[in-house]
C-alpha cells in the first residue's frame, strides 16, 4: 500500500504540473514566438528522521501567479503527543486530552518526527501525501487546492497498528460562476459516485464544515470534497478512490482557468480577489490543521507555506454592498449551496 | 485606577491620531493647496456583555497605507477557561492545564465575555486597553505597533481579586537604519529609566522573546519593549509608567516616518517590504496571543484584524542573498542586537 500510494502521488505530481505548464506555454505562445513560458522550479529535500519530498513551484506565470505541488514520503518515529494529535481514535483509546483530531494531516509527514534524536517511547509511522494550491492571476479564475494522503502507525504501547486515508479537492473563486461550480462539483460527484453514492454528499458537507473561517462565519471558498481518518472499508477500495480523486484534479479545474484567464477585469475586481486571498491566508494560518501543526512542529516551512498566495490584502471593514457580485460570493461562503 | 487608566488611553488615542493626521496634512499640503488630506474614520462599538470601544482607522493615506488606533473598555464576566488563559498566576493556583499565560492580552477586552448568556460560574472582570499599528507606504519607513492595557478580575471561587498591567511599543522596519533604531529604542530606554533602571533591559529582552515567529526562527521586527502580568509594585507606579510609555509613542516613532517618507525607493524595495509584511501577518495570525485569543473567542473581528497590513506578499524561498541590506535586516531579526 505504501509503495502503491507513493507511485500514485508521484505520477499525479508529474501529470498535474505538466498540465499547468501546458497552460502557461499556450499563454506564452499567444504572446508571440519569442515569449518564453514559465515552468515549475523543483526542490528535492530530505528529512533528517527519514524520507523526504519534492516541492515544485511556479511563480509569476502569465496565467498563474503562484502554483505549487508538493509530494512528501516520510517515515520514522514520532513523539506520543504527535501520535495523539494525528489519530482521533488512538487519542480516545489512550484517554488523552483534547487534541485536534488528525492534525497530522498533510504535513504530518514533514512535522511528526521533527526531532528524531531518541526513539524511546516514540511511535513508528509512515506518511505519504501530495498537496497543491494554484492561484491564478485573473480574479475571475478560481484558486484550487487539493491534498491526498496515506498514513500508517505501527502497533505501539498496547495500541494496535493503524492506517487511514485523507484528502480532498476544493475550489475558491472570487466571483461566482454557477456553470464553473457545476463543472467542478459535478466532476467530483462523478468520481465519488463511482465508488460509493454516499461519498459525495458526505464529503461535500465535510468540506463545508472543515473550510470554515470561524471568526468570519464564512468558508474560505465554495468547497468541494474533504475526508479524513478514512479506514471504514478495505484499503484497496480507498486507494482506488484516492487514485481516482487525485486523477480528476486537472479535468475538474484547468478548464475553469482556461475559460477565465483572458476575461477582462477591473482594478476593483483585482482588489476584491486580493481581499479574498487575505481570507485564504486567515484560514490557512489560523485553522488549517496541516499548516498549524506543521508550523509548530518543525516541518519544511517553504513547502508548508507554498499554499499562501503571492499577494493578499486586508482593508478595514470591507464588506461589499448588498446586491453586488462580491456580496453574492460572500453569501455563498456564509451559506453553502448545493451545486449538483 | 479603572477610570484613570481609561482617561489616559482615550487621551492617547486623540493625541496620537492628531499627530498622524498632521503628517498626512503636511503631505497633502506639499502636493498643493487643492489636495485634501486623508483622516481617520471612527467607529464606536458596544459589546453585548458590557462596555465597548472606539476604533479609528486611516487607510490609503499619502504617508500611511493603513494606520489604526483602537481603544476598548469592557467589563462583565468571563468563563473560567478565559480566566485561566488570562492569568498565569490564577492558572497555577487552580492547577489548570497548560494555557497561554495572559492570553487575554489586548483583546481580552473584546473576547473574554463573548457569550454573556449565563453568569453562573463566571469570573467578573474589567479590561481596558489601547492598541495600534501603523503601516507606512514607504519601505524605508518602519511599521510600529503599541498596546497598553489594564486588567482586573474580582475574587472568584476561592481565588483572590487580581490586577495587572501589560503592553509595549515595538518597531518593524524593512530596512535597517541604525540611527532610527537608536532613536526609537533610546526613547523607550529614557522612558523606562525614569521609572526603574531594570525596566529597559528586562522589557527589551521580553519583546525579543515575545515577537518570535517560531517557525521562521526570526522576530517580526526589531523589538522595543514588551511586558505583561505586571503587578510587582504599587498600581500607582505602574500607571505612571504606562502613562509615560504610551505618551512617548509619537515622539519615538513619528520622526522616523517623517525622515523616510519621501526617500526614493525601487520596486524591489517595495516588494521586500511586502514580504516582510507577510511575516507580520504570520506572527499576528499564528503567535500573537491577543489576536489568536480574540479570533477564537468572538472579539470584534475588524478591530482585532485592523493590525494586518493593507497588502502582503509570499514568495517561495525568498531568502535574500548574503551581503544585501535585505539580508542584514533578516540577520537583525534572527539575532537581536543591542541598540542603546
Amino acid at each position: 500500500m505504501r509503495a502503491r500510494f507513493e507511485t500514485v502521488i508521484r505520477a499525479a505530481q508529474d501529470s498535474i504540473c505538466a498540465r499547468i505548464e501546458a497552460v502557461e506555454a499556450a499563454a506564452a505562445a499567444a504572446e508571440g514566438a519569442a515569449a518564453s513560458p514559465r515552468g515549475f522550479r523543483q526542490d528535492a529535500w530530505t528529512r533528517d528522521g527519514g524520507g523526504g519530498g519534492v516541492t515544485r513551484v511556479l511563480q509569476g506565470g502569465r496565467v498563474f501567479e503562484k502554483a505549487g505541488v508538493n509530494v512528501s514520503v516520510v517515515f520514522g518515529s514520532m513523539p506520543p503527543e504527535a501520535y495523539r494529535a494525528a489519530t482521533g481514535k488512538a487519542q480516545e483509546a489512550a484517554g488523552a486530552g483534547k487534541a485536534p483530531a488528525a492534525a497530522a494531516d498533510k504535513n504530518a509527514a514533514d512535522a511528526a518526527g521533527a526531532s528524531p534524536a531518541s526513539s524511546a517511547g516514540r511511535v513508528p509511522f509512515f506518511a505519504a501525501g501530495i498537496s497543491s494550491v494554484m492561484h491564478p492571476l485573473n480574479p475571475h479564475a478560481p484558486t484550487m487546492h487539493f491534498n491526498y494522503r496515506y498514513f500508517e502507525t505501527e502497533a505501539w504501547n498496547g495500541l494496535p497498528a493503524q492506517w487511514w486515508f485523507g484528502g480532498g479537492t476544493d475550489i475558491t473563486p472570487s466571483y461566482l460562476y454557477e456553470e464553473d461550480m457545476l463543472h467542478f462539483h459535478g466532476s467530483y460527484k462523478t468520481v465519488c459516485d463511482r465508488h460509493d453514492p454516499a461519498f459525495y454528499p458526505r464529503f461535500k458537507q465535510w468540506a463545508d464544515d472543515y473550510f470554515l473561517i470561524g471568526h468570519r462565519g464564512e468558508r474560505r471558498g465554495l468547497g468541494g470534497i474533504f475526508f479524513d481518518d478514512l479506514n471504514d472499508r478495505p484499503a484497496e477500495e480507498l486507494l482506488a478512490f484516492a487514485t481516482d480523486a487525485v486523477g480528476a484534479v486537472s479535468d475538474a479545474y484547468v478548464p475553469l482557468v482556461e475559460r477565465r484567464a483572458d476575461q477582462p477585469f477591473t482594478e476593483r475586481e483585482r482588489e476584491w480577489q486580493q481581499l479574498r486571498r487575505g481570507r485564504y491566508v486567515e484560514f490557512n494560518l489560523v485553522y488549517d490543521r496541516g499548516t498549524t501543526f506543521g508550523l509548530k512542529t518543525g516541518g519544511r516551512i517553504e513547502s508548508i507555506l507554498m499554499s499562501l498566495p503571492l499577494t493578499a490584502r486586508w482593508e478595514y471593514d470591507a464588506d461589499p454592498p448588498a446586491g453586488t457580485p462580491e456580496a453574492e460570493l460572500v453569501d455563498c461562503c456564509r451559506n453553502p449551496r448545493t451545486w449538483v
